[in-house]
C-alpha cells in the first residue's frame, strides 16, 4: 500500500525545516496522501483509523449529554446561505459552487456541463443555514426545545494554500446545532461542549489546551460570540483545535425559529454551534511526533502495541510465532489494541518502521526471551526498553501504557509553558515574536481593534483567545499595546 | 422535535395507496423529511440511528477480512471520470458539477458564482476513478496486493424522480474497492462480500433476498459483470439491496494500475467494487411494517425495548419511575437497548406513539405489576400480551426479542415465496404482471437482450437477477419469451 520508492525517505529533522518535518512524518507514517484534486486530500488507512478512534470518543461523550445524530443535506441554496449578513461575508470567497447537474457533449462531441440550475446550489462550508430552515419546521412549542442535533459530514471550504489534516479543501468533521428556549441555556450549552473538548484533547490526545473567548476580528462569521480551544504546536505556533459558538437569535431570526413558550408567546429560540474537524489529527502529529516519526498517545492509537518477532535460526518461525500470538490473544483479552508483524526482515528495519508509525509501545520477542519466560517492552516516547517476566505482563503493558500516555502529556505540558512569555509592554510582545519559535505571548488588550491589529500588523501574531476571568475579583492591567487600563488578558501567537 | 401539528396524521392503508402508506410510515416514525434542496432528504436522529447500526455491523464483518477504512476527496476532475467509457455514459446525465469556487457579487450587487474552475469538478457519484488514480500511485509490486480499502461517504445522483430513502439526489452509503493481482481473486473477492451482504440482510435485517447476476443491461457501468442481491417489498416489487462488481481490467487500464508480479512481469491488476446505501432503510421499512406504523427487527432496533409506566392514582410518579428503572438497568446490563417513556398522558396514547415508531417489543409496568412482581409484555409484531414474572423477566425478554426476530423473517420469506410465480411460457409471464401485486416471476431465459426488452417493453418488468447454477448438471429449459433453449434460470419483476 506505501509507495514503496518512497519508504526509505528520510525524516527532515524539524529544527532545520518544521513544515517538510510535518510532511515527511505523514508520508512515513502513511497517514494521507496529496489526491489529484486541487487542496483535497486522501486520507489513508492509518490516518483514518485515527479519525475513527476520535468520532467513537467524542461520539459517546455527546450522548451522553443527549445529542442525537442526523444528517442534512450537503448543498444549500444559495439563498438560504445568503440570509445571515455576516455569515454569507464569511464564506462567500471560499465556497465550491454547483451550478449544473449533467455532462452533455458540445458540438464537437466534447462533454461540457449541462442542465443549468435554477438556483445555484453551495457545497456546504458549514450548515446552519440548511440545518436551522428545518429547526423552523420541526419547532412549534417549548415542549419541543432543546434541540441538540449533530452530524458527522464533510465540508468544503476551497482554500488557497492548503496542507494535509490543517487545512484542506475539503474535510471531516463534527457539527453539533442546538436549539433553546433561554439564552441562559444556550450559554451554557456553548460552555458545556467547549467542556467537553477540553478534556477530550486531554485526557485522549494528551494535548494541554488554552481555553478563551475569540475576539470580535476571530469569531465565526454569525456568531454572537465564539470560544475556542488553542494549543501550542512544536515549532510556538497556535493551532485553533475546535470552537463553540453562541448564536444567540442571529440566525434564528432570519430562518424563523420560533416556539410558542409557557406564556403563550411566540419566541425566537436561542441558538449554539460547535465543531472539531480532522485538522485535530493535524495537531495530534504536531504536538507529540519527534525527528524518528510519529508519536501517538495509546489512548487515541489504533494500534497500541505493536510484537515483533527476533527471527533467529535456533528457534522455528512458526514456534515463534505461536508464542508471540499467545501474547497478542491475552492483549486482546485485557482490550488492547495489538498488531502482530509477521513480516520477513531484520529487526532492527521493523522496529525501525514502526517507530516511524508512532506504535505507542513495541513488544520484542526471540530465543533468549523464550528461553527466561520474558519478554522485552520498547517505549516509543522515550526509546527505554525493559525486560519484563512473562507471568504478569499485561499489568505491565498496561501500566507502561499508562505511563506514556501520561508523559507525553507532562511533555507537552512542559513544552508550552516553557515558550509562554508575560509580557507588559509592547517591545516585550514584539521581541517574543522576533524569535523563530515564539510561542505565545500572555498579556492585557484593552479590547480595542485598533491595537489588535496593530499586532498582528507588526508581528503578524494575532489574538488567540481572551482567558476566561477566573478570579471573582476582575485581574487588571495595562494594554500591552496602548497602555490603557485593560481587563482581557489575551493569549497573542502566530496561528495556523 | 415532531412537526407536532402532523402527529395525528393517519397511516393510510398500504391496501389503499401503498406509495403513500410508505410516506406516512416515515412521516410517523420521525425517520426522515424532505429538504429545501431538490431531491434531497434529511435523515432524522431516528432514521439516522437506524443507519448507524447498520454501519456498526457491517464495518466489523469487513474488518474481520482485512478491509480498512479510508477517505477520498468528493471531488472528481471531470476527465478522469470520462477515462472508462461504459462508466462515463452511465453516469453523465445525472451528477451534480461544480464549476465555481466563490460567490461574488455582479454589477447591481447581486451575488453570483464567481471564480470559474478551469476544469469542472463532478461531485463523485461513485468513486472509482478517483480511487484508481491514487492506486495507480501506491501499487507497485505483488507484495503491495490485495488492496482493500473500503469508505463511507455521501454520493449525489441527480435523479429526477425522488422518494426518501429509495431514491435521492444526495445518499448515504458505503463504497468498496479491491486490487488483486489474479483473476481468481477478484472473482472471489466480489462473491466473498455478497455473501456479507446476505447474512447481514437475512441476520438482521431479517430480510429474505434472492441473489444473481445482473444481465449486460443491468450490470454496473464500467463492471465485467455485476452480482446483486434483491428482495421482494410488500407490494411485489423488487428492490435492489446491495451489489458487486467484478470489474476486471476496465479501470486499471486507462488508470495504469500496474504491478511487477513475481515472474519479474509488469501487469495490470484485477478490481471489486461493491456498495450498499441508506436505501436498505427504504428496504426495512417496506418489508416489515404494518398499517399501524413501522417495524423494526430488534437486531437492529435503535430501542429494542420501550418502558411504559402505567401512573395510576394509587402509586407515586416517582415510585413508578424507580421500578421502571431498576427493569431499564438489568436490560441494559444485558445488553439490551432499552428507552423508559416518563411523558405524562394516557397508556393507550403512548402505545400508539411507540407502535408507530417500530419498537420491538413494549414493557408496561402498573401497579397491578408491581403488587404481583410481575410486569406485562407487548410485542410490537404480533400484538401478543403476556405477563412474565419479574424474577427472570430478562431471561424471557431475550427470548422474545429472539422470537419477534425469527418470526419476522419467516413472515417475510413465507410473503415472498407466495407471491414468487414460475413460468415457462409468455402468456404466463404477462399474467403475472397483469396483478397489481405482482411479485417475482421466475423462469428460463435465452440471454437474448431482444428477450429482455420485449418483457420490459410488454409488462414493465426487468430481469432482476439471472440466478446463480447450484447444481452440477446445468438446469435446462426453455426461454419464457422465445421458447428456444435456455440455461438462465431468471427473476423477473417491477423494480423500485
Amino acid at each position: 500500500m506505501e509507495d514503496k520508492e518512497k519508504q526509505v525517505k528520510k525524516i527532515t529533522p524539524k529544527e532545520e525545516d518544521y513544515s517538510q518535518w510535518y510532511l515527511d512524518i505523514i508520508e512515513n507514517a502513511d497517514l494521507a496522501d496529496n489526491s489529484p484534486v486541487r487542496g483535497c486530500m486522501v486520507i489513508k488507512p492509518s490516518g483514518y483509523a485515527i479519525w475513527e478512534n476520535i468520532q467513537g470518543i467524542l461520539d459517546k461523550e455527546f450522548k451522553k449529554i443527549g445529542i442525537k445524530n442526523a444528517y442534512f443535506p450537503i448543498f444549500i441554496p444559495q439563498s438560504f446561505f445568503q440570509r445571515e449578513a455576516e455569515h454569507i461575508k464569511g464564506f462567500a470567497k471560499e465556497c465550491a459552487v454547483v451550478t449544473h447537474h449533467r455532462l452533455v457533449a458540445d458540438s464537437k462531441g466534447k462533454l461540457i456541463p449541462g442542465g443549468k440550475l435554477s438556483e445555484p446550489l453551495v457545497v456546504r462550508p458549514t450548515s446552519e443555514t440548511i440545518i436551522y430552515s428545518m429547526y423552523s419546521k420541526w419547532i412549534r412549542s417549548f415542549r419541543d426545545l432543546p434541540v441538540k442535533l449533530n452530524q458527522w459530514a464533510n465540508v468544503v471550504r476551497w482554500e488557497l494554500r492548503t496542507r494535509p489534516f490543517l487545512r484542506t479543501a475539503e474535510f471531516l468533521w463534527q457539527e453539533g446545532h442546538t436549539a433553546h428556549a433561554t439564552k441562559k441555556e444556550a450559554d451554557e450549552m456553548t460552555f458545556e461542549i467547549l467542556n467537553i473538548y477540553e478534556k477530550f484533547f486531554k485526557n485522549y490526545l494528551a494535548i494541554p489546551v488554552v481555553k478563551g473567548k475569540k475576539s470580535e476580528q476571530e469569531k465565526f462569521a454569525g456568531a454572537v460570540y465564539t470560544i475556542t480551544i488553542e494549543a501550542m504546536m512544536q515549532d510556538g505556533k497556535a493551532l485553533q483545535l475546535a470552537t463553540s459558538h453562541m448564536l444567540g437569535q442571529n440566525f434564528s431570526k432570519p430562518f424563523k425559529v420560533r416556539f410558542t413558550d409557557k406564556d403563550g408567546k411566540l419566541k425566537y429560540v436561542w441558538q449554539t454551534s460547535w465543531g472539531l474537524s480532522t485538522r485535530v489529527i493535524g495537531a495530534l502529529i504536531m504536538v507529540h511526533s519527534d525527528n524518528k516519526g510519529l508519536i501517538l498517545p495509546p489512548k487515541i492509537a489504533p494500534f497500541q502495541v505493536v510484537i515483533v518477532p527476533i527471527w533467529d535460526k535456533k528457534i522455528s518461525r512458526q514456534e515463534l510465532i505461536e508464542k508471540a500470538s499467545q501474547i497478542k490473544a491475552k492483549l486482546r483479552q485485557a482490550k488492547i489494541s495489538v498488531c502482530l508483524d509477521e513480516q520477513e526482515g531484520r529487526p532492527g528495519e521493523k522496529f525501525y518502521q514502526w517507530e516511524r508509525k508512532g506504535v505507542p509501545l513495541r513488544i520484542e520477542i526471540g530465543i533468549k526471551d523464550i528461553k527466561g519466560k520474558r519478554i522485552t517492552l520498547a517505549r516509543r516516547d522515550t526509546g527505554e526498553k525493559k525486560s519484563v517476566p512473562l507471568r504478569d505482563f499485561v499489568k505491565e503493558v498496561k501500566a507502561t501504557l499508562n505511563d506514556i500516555q501520561e508523559n507525553l502529556y507532562q511533555k507537552a505540558v512542559n513544552y508550552s509553558s516553557q515558550l509562554t512569555h508575560e509580557v507588559s509592554n509592547y517591545s516585550q510582545l514584539k521581541s517574543v515574536f522576533e524569535n523563530k519559535r515564539a510561542g505565545f505571548a500572555l498579556g492585557f488588550w484593552c479590547g480595542d481593534k485598533k491595537c489588535e491589529l496593530k499586532v498582528k500588523k507588526d508581528t503578524l501574531a494575532t489574538i488567540r483567545c481572551v482567558l476566561f476571568n477566573k478570579k471573582k475579583n476582575k485581574d487588571i492591567g495595562k494594554c500591552v499595546v496602548c497602555q490603557k487600563p485593560a481587563e482581557k488578558k489575551v493569549i497573542f501567537a502566530k496561528a495556523y
